[in-house]
């Protein structure tokens, strides 16, 4: 349960960190497209940590498709895909088999299921994020198609934040290892992320998410507003503990004629603080939404952990951890934001 | 589409502001259950209006059950419930009926199914909560039998924050009629909404719910974390546009060795930064989260439209709004919250 | 679980026997129809025993649309319905409080429930299919503007069977009190009915159903053939017992060679064998099936039953029985293969 | 969509005929069962053609599991699974690129997705059936634990019938190559296929499935019904065409005294016309429902086909055909039982 996401656009998932591989089955997406492979490698590569930040990883993912493709076009059918794992060691993590580490998954799995699989993370590892950004990268390509564009950078590490959220540059994000749009921004950050690296310590941060070109009328009203399944999506990413569209929190603070979009004659509205939805229906003007992900907790120093028999003890941590994983988070984001406008605009079709 | 939320606990809504009833259908609730219907009288006069800071509405609401129980016990069957809408005049609104007020749901209604009920609202009215409430207060009941109890209470109105949201007294929330659990922070809320009231204006707010008694397990990975259905849940709340769980975007400013909550020997932890739960699963700690709500966009002032034709005009404002609707909003996420827990805690079963 | 039906036009229903009230609520149904009250009406007129050969009941049903509907239109949103049940007197079934009938759903709701409606047959009674004949009425006349229709008509009673089950006559059907397309079976179905009836025993039958001008292309392969969403629906009718697509079980007894259906040079074919589908999706030719139900077992003998302690005790009938139920079920059958029609419908408008 | 299976257990599946594998993933199977992998195999073995009736075909299908397992035990995570598909050549079929073949699912494909796989029956080819049989023994082993045992037999093939439906030998008809359970029409089936195979044509015919052991309580009403569900599962089989419950069809000519089932004073029922059922929940006897399938409709003989011009022409069969698959269909039929019992009985936990 809780392994399938979307409607009529679905994916199922699967797999372990350290398992056999992790994939996917994508239901629901539209026969007779023609597959930009290259576009979903360049997903799975920004997915990957750069040397410069992050502890390296192994040789790149690759992906297989095992179904719902020939000649290079989506028959209609399941699109079933694999990305093995990589062959990790791992007698490394004998030692945790036994034991809960503070603030991560292993206690309550255990709590669950009565079984789990405690090397690198098993099922809670953000390896799974794998499958979503295959499946996130063919459901942006039928997007780009429909003329809608998914946008996504960096806006905050640690107490480093962008100045102007309001106007991101997305080809500055791109092209910095940072995704961050702000130079100035980023040198700060690059230095904090140093200081913080030297003290073995980790930064969580925030991304913002900008999805451009979508047409007004996606989303169903009323549990399932266009808001509310971006924030299912976004809150279901591991480490993410906060979610919020447009101006979000900050519009609690403000008056509600201060709040409010005035229109232009061509529906479109003068300010954008609704973050292109009302109601839960898109308006047409671009959704904008953020997501805080909290620091990786496995730091270079030792975790206070329990046993299961209730033993408290410092375990030395093992295995890669980034100093902030936030920057490579952004496929992911794009993938699930990609995901959701997908199914609100098959959803939307049936209105046609 | 998307009139239905949960999985194992499913509750389908219905109801237009001005149409004849709004109500709904809850299946999934289990059978032989004795309802305090005095408890779901109680959740439906906490959603109420009161006089003193917003405008007063008709008499009571009265819900009606049709199915589902006999004696005052639950038949396990569906149990469907009606509240008659008051007799507005629906005349008032004539003039709305071409005309898309900004910030409302009117033009994405209209981009979305070419037809609207354009009177109070229509379905994007949040009398639709009615229905909410009657269900999440036979939720709630039947998870205070297995000792969990679902608070919530206001800790901002407009830029007053209750200091500290760490502790927070809902008794004296509960007594409050802004559902404030501290008094000197209500003393200046009532000062702030009597100047927005002055002004002809509105606030929003934001609210802190904490759930507590849930044991550790509930919470379906992956997709269905329990932070992202509670994140779904919540942002289905007409006017929510944040969301965020235990330190929530206050995480991503700090490190991970200072984000980790300790362990006990008894599996609680020192700290509960992560408000509750890890990989998406109850940890047993409280489950603690907050809602930002925008303020009300219909104000005492005109409000600039577009009508169908593309014309800009100013409309003055009809029909109730209050100055600040987030208190009376208290009991609609404490309903979505039980909703949420109760589900997960049905799916859990089927591992037991 | 299990009160909803469909996958984009879902019918959620609700009621018991002697409840106040059966009804339910239509979500997906799309926006802007214009709805023809007077064929639901008469959908459910059809529904009502005939004083001829079964027991007359009180007045006839009513519906009330409480939401959904503007000016006669759809909105898009939920429509909501309720049918006021009867002044039955319940006392009547005080008896049958602790006891279970033979081939009832007394024992297995008991079994399921630990508590159960005695009154009537409570949620298992056949009065449920109210709600499904308003939804079905709906979904019906949508489909006809797409030049669909569905006809459905009794091809055995007893041991009595239409001689010709591929030519059936709808029309001589629809006027026939026992909805029968061949006058001389009807003459010997009367015979039989009037036999059993003197005798106090009940009789079952089969109904055929024909959907002509439905689209090639409808049908979710691999679990949601069209098939296998029409068995779904059909056996979900009370006294349902067998299904058939087109040859059905004759089928098992041709050969291969026989069995194909040859085509056309406009891609229909020579004969249908295949009931109108293939790999579960529609070809374009009419989709045929039959459906057989078993007979009431309420007869007016003495029932030999069981009650909650395993004593054996005979109990004289109470209430109301048909000697055939089956010529009244031709409107469920007509709707539950609307709702499923309508709902591929909808699903293959994601494939444009 | 309609590639997956189950509420609460759950089948997703993928894969084409001639693609590179056929598998699934298999959601909300319980953590911590010890899998029997032999099993596994074995029901694959069951599902293979024989080489005295039906075309052989190549080495044994292994399956191969990729996540939700650890040290043979289950983990409560999603278990994927990969079957790899033979190397056939693909290029046999070429001729059939642009040709619909009668009774195949070439043209209705074509109708739904305007693209096609169009060698060896691409998604509709009876290979998926593999990914069924392996959830299938997965779903049974667990059932087994709970006392419940799935067994099916053939009880027709052409116009063979087995005499007495009522008592079926299973250790018989599992030894038997045709899973025939009667040594008597055995003999005559093998005549009638050798006599059918010199003719180069084929045979369908009709499954028996009982399933014993079941408690009572399972099934949700409404929609979901025991019957539905079942129905719902089995004409999802490639080549079903018919289903029945019980007495099913002969019910139809029975009387309602002679088809009640009298109860004994351990709630058991002295005949079980009903097929083990009331009310869509099952009464704690045997479930038996029978299943009526088609012949295959590819035999030696030339195929008059159409190809997408419209053009008729006559196709010389290619590739394998069995001259009848009804006995290798047995562990499909078990399989989809399997399923759908247990996910009513994890259902049914929800009530506990």
């Amino acid at each position: 349960m809780g392994n399938t996401f979307g409607t009529l656009f679905r994916l199922t998932t699967f797999g372990e960190s350290h398992g056999k591989a992790v994939g996917g089955i994508i239901d629901g997406f539209p026969a007779g497209f023609e597959v930009d492979f290259h576009a979903i490698d360049s997903a799975l590569a920004r997915r990957r940590p750069t040397q410069e930040f992050e502890t390296p990883r192994h040789e790149p993912d690759h992906v297989q498709f095992l179904s719902g493709l020939m000649d290079g076009r989506t028959l209609g059918t399941p699109i079933a895909f694999v990305v093995e794992n990589h062959q990790y060691n791992s007698a490394d993590y004998d030692a945790l088999k036994d034991v809960f580490r503070p603030s991560h998954a292993d206690y309550t799995y255990h709590a669950k299921y009565h079984i789990r699989d405690h090397r690198g993370g098993g099922r809670a590892s953000a390896r799974e994020t794998v499958a979503r950004v295959v499946a996130g990268a063919l459901a942006m390509q039928f997007l780009e198609k429909q003329g809608v564009t998914i946008n996504a950078c960096v806006t905050r590490i640690g107490n480093v934040q962008v100045p102007d959220t309001e106007h991101l540059d997305f080809v500055q994000a791109q092209a910095s290892p940072l995704r961050c749009p702000d130079s100035n921004a980023e040198r700060q950050m690059r230095q904090l992320i140093a200081k913080t690296k030297a003290k073995g310590d980790t930064l969580g941060g925030v991304m913002t998410c900008v999805v451009s070109g979508c047409k007004a009328g996606l989303g169903e009203p009323l549990f399932d507003k266009l808001g509310a399944t971006l924030a299912h999506a976004m809150m279901s990413i591991p480490s993410a503990r906060g979610f919020e569209i447009g101006e979000g929190f900050v519009s609690a603070v403000m008056t509600g004629s201060a709040y409010a979009d005035p229109f232009n004659a061509d529906f479109t509205t003068q300010t954008n603080r609704s973050g292109g939805m009302q109601g839960g229906i898109s308006n047409g003007m671009d959704i904008r939404f953020s997501v805080a992900f909290h620091p990786v907790v496995t730091t270079a120093k030792p975790l206070q952990c329990v046993d299961s028999e209730g033993n408290i003890l410092a375990v030395e941590p093992r295995g890669r951890h980034d100093v902030c994983h936030v920057p490579r988070t952004v496929p992911i984001v794009q993938s699930m934001a990609a995901m959701v406008v997908l199914d609100a605009f098959l959803l939307q079709k049936t209105q046609s």
